[in-house]
């Protein structure tokens, strides 16, 4: 076989290779075919002792009418707890205090759980096109929002 | 060129376009690339008029000492709303009633949003192994559960 020859087949067989895993024949397919597609729509914004929910754009239509509301429901990602270490920690001393005893992460709010979303009730202050100033939230600036609820 | 020589190099650019692919300089690379790993902990089960919450047996531990609470909440998935359509509406009619305007799906509860998660508030009934039974919850039978919370 030449080396010319050798090199079509090599690419022959490595593009097969991409095309079946790209159809879904990979290592770790059970728990990814269960896997959740989950998208941020925005993030958390804290400026001068100030928090605001910002949206990508697009999303702003789906905005419409919460400034009537006095306080929205804000979901938002753990992102700094976004480890397979952490998401597999499944008690916890509640509010990180040794002497409180162990309890279920789902019996909490930690932000160490085996999926990271947290919930914020929060007062609303002004909604302007993709931005929603909020009285004050526990997420870190730059968190991931997921979603928004009334 | 020959034959053999346009075949090498059809595939080295195959191969290159592949490779620059999963180094993230794809059309979709920025909505793939921000997705959050988001997995089922377990399912909603109603069985004659009674609701329970089924977790994985693996993540039984999360549930230590939330037989000492009187409520949960549950973060659930809208599964039968999981299609590329139904993720892109923006704006409903609250209740599903078109007498009322228009309203954007973020001021609103509605099972249908960009990321089709449900929170309920339900009282406990019953704290056994991995399973919680609850009063009740607008989940349909067999809904994914994502996540649960004091």
């Amino acid at each position: 076989m030449n080396k010319k020859n050798r090199f079509g087949w090599t690419a022959l067989i490595l593009m097969s290779a991409y095309f079946l895993t790209s159809m879904g024949f990979s290592v770790g397919e059970t728990r990814e075919s269960q896997a959740l597609n989950l998208y941020p729509i925005g993030k958390v914004a804290k400026e001068k002792g100030r928090t605001f929910i910002v949206l990508d754009p697009k999303y702003a239509p789906g905005l419409l009418g919460l400034d009537r509301f006095s306080h929205v429901t804000v979901l938002y990602w753990f992102d700094r707890n976004d480890t397979p270490q952490k998401r597999a920690i499944l008690q916890v001393h509640p509010r990180g205090n040794p002497k409180n005893p162990l309890r279920g992460v789902f019996a909490t709010h930690s932000p160490v759980r085996p999926n990271l979303i947290g919930v914020s009730r929060c007062r609303i202050i002004s909604v302007q096109e993709n931005v929603i100033e909020v009285e004050g939230i526990d997420a870190f600036d730059g968190s991931p929002v997921i979603d928004l609820k009334n």
